[in-house]
């Protein structure tokens, strides 16, 4: 059901399954190791390329999840994907490898989020009794087509953010036991004139905060509805820019509360920059870190917005500003 | 509801309440001409690149099925988009203007039908009153990121397509008059292993009989339900395939009621090689022509099916093979 002007309510409640989250070596020092399913001490996973170590990480994510579930891939139904190389290949050969129905999203890094909310929407709706959904990212494959191949040694602004190598998937379906989705709010596209592409927490954090605010305005609810509100990848720039806004709107959300997957992934010593990002950032976060705190009893009701900033190379060569998109997903236990 | 596997029955048959074509030059002296809502004689409408003149198409197209649709921008409930260029920008960018709950999709050039079938779904689970699907493709746009600059002068095989420049967009909703979407068949990527990126057409003809197939047995309906059968932009090339394939798993289809967008759309004494390509193919001669068919009386009950090649450049430069996708929507009037 839509309540309010964006906002799907699903009645049924779908219930996540299961869930993974498999990391590469960078991932294995920070905070949530203990999350990951499968940590890799190798950026490549015996590939021949970056492009396909990053399909390798999605295969794996979406089989451990299949696995969890005590599923066989030709159990699934649909399956929801999408990843930030040109023309989502990650993702289309992994849907290759599934060979089951597929549908290509594009969210960039809030990808995950809004696969989630279409797979749900799918469940809910009874037009599947199961859906999987999977998104990766890979940190050389990621700099080499928006910045530069990491060999060059560019330097970068303490703004930026480090891409995660990774991926994440999860398994919806209309009967069983653990996390439920409960609403999804679908973002609209927010650009504040911000072009710079190596400070993207600040350009998307409008858009999280737009998108959050709209989800309390739909459903009626306050923040403090939530045990624990996560957005995607605004790391500390953007973590900053959006508690910021959303007190200048009169939004209170104790700090404690608001958290961002960016910001969890890395430990503070660790060289990423402002933090995390990448459509594994949000996705290995919820489908791993997240949803073991709500199955283990300390998280009963949060919101997770992933955020994505819709730019390519070729935008900003072209002088055009980030335009920025946030979904968000509530999710109880 | 689910029937069968992969095919989505909509019990409420959402209407296509208005629809644009909206095409370039090239467009403009083809079989289709009479069918778009507006042809443009200059391949930059005004704009300092490619990228940003496929955006105005798009917005275009959007434009005029909304105001053809008799509402507003504000109106629109939500907005599904993609398209071919890296990281889809026109479709984000045209987000942007609209500033309505926007989702990416990638379905390379199936993407109109994956975006028809995903606002169908919305609205006949009732979790949207109106969805808005739209899509564009650039010659000079696609040829530069996928091929060569035009301007190179590359020599091409006769196999090869000529990517259709212009956009598509359509209006979906509970109520109206107009053609209705009855059901819709997710496909599965199939890959035969075929690597020319300048033979996408037989890359893709097994994927669109995959689709077929599963579409005719999930709905238990013989190919002679419809009045036409299109296929999105196999062109003559994959178009001889997909009917050798039928013929040989035993599906009869009279020729004259098989045929495919990227056949139709230019003149047999254009210079497009085997025929059209690219997401306007399929969206602006179903969204232009085909509705137009059926509004006349002349189509009752119509099975469009777009094709999609997911490569990308790099996968190509990687050796790696062409995994294609096709999905399925039948239209009855």
């Amino acid at each position: 059901m839509l309540q309010g002007h964006q906002t799907w309510v699903f009645a049924s409640k779908p219930v996540i399954i299961s869930s993974a989250a498999i990391g590469g070596p960078f991932e294995a020092q920070g905070n949530l190791a203990k999350d990951f399913d499968l940590l890799h001490d190798d950026l490549w996973l015996g590939q021949d390329s970056y492009e396909q170590a990053e399909k390798k990480f999605l295969e794996q994510a979406c089989e451990t999840a299949i696995k969890k579930a005590g599923m066989k891939k030709e159990d699934i139904q649909f399956y929801f994907s999408g990843d930030l190389i040109n023309q989502i290949i990650p993702s289309s050969f992994s849907a290759r490898t599934l060979a089951v129905p597929f549908l290509g999203i594009y969210g960039a890094c809030s990808s995950a989020i809004e696969g989630l909310s279409l797979a749900a929407l799918l469940v809910d709706s009874q037009f599947a009794q199961n859906a999987l959904v999977g998104t990766s990212s890979h940190n050389a494959a990621a700099e080499k087509q928006y910045r530069y191949p990491t060999e060059y040694g560019a330097q970068k602004p303490p703004t930026a953010q480090w891409t995660v190598t990774g991926a994440g998937a999860a398994v919806v379906a209309r009967q069983g036991e653990g996390p439920r989705v409960v609403a999804s709010t679908i973002g609209r596209v927010i650009d504040m004139g911000l072009s710079d592409p190596f400070n993207l927490g600040a350009a998307m954090a409008p858009a999280a905060v737009d998108t959050m605010e709209a989800h309390f305005r739909d459903l009626g609810l306050p923040a403090s509805h939530y045990d624990l509100i996560a957005t995607g990848d605004l790391s500390r720039v953007g973590h900053r820019i959006a508690g910021d806004l959303l007190t200048k709107h009169g939004v209170t959300i104790p700090t404690e509360k608001l958290t961002d997957c960016g910001i969890l992934m890395y430990k503070e010593n660790q060289p990423a920059f402002a933090g995390g990002s990448g459509c594994a950032c949000v996705a290995t976060a919820t489908f791993g870190h997240l949803l073991n705190r709500m199955r283990k009893g300390e998280l009963n009701r949060i919101l997770v917005i992933g955020t994505g900033a819709l730019l390519s190379p070729m935008s900003y060569q072209q002088k055009e500003s980030i335009p920025c998109i946030a979904h968000a997903v509530a999710l109880e236990m």
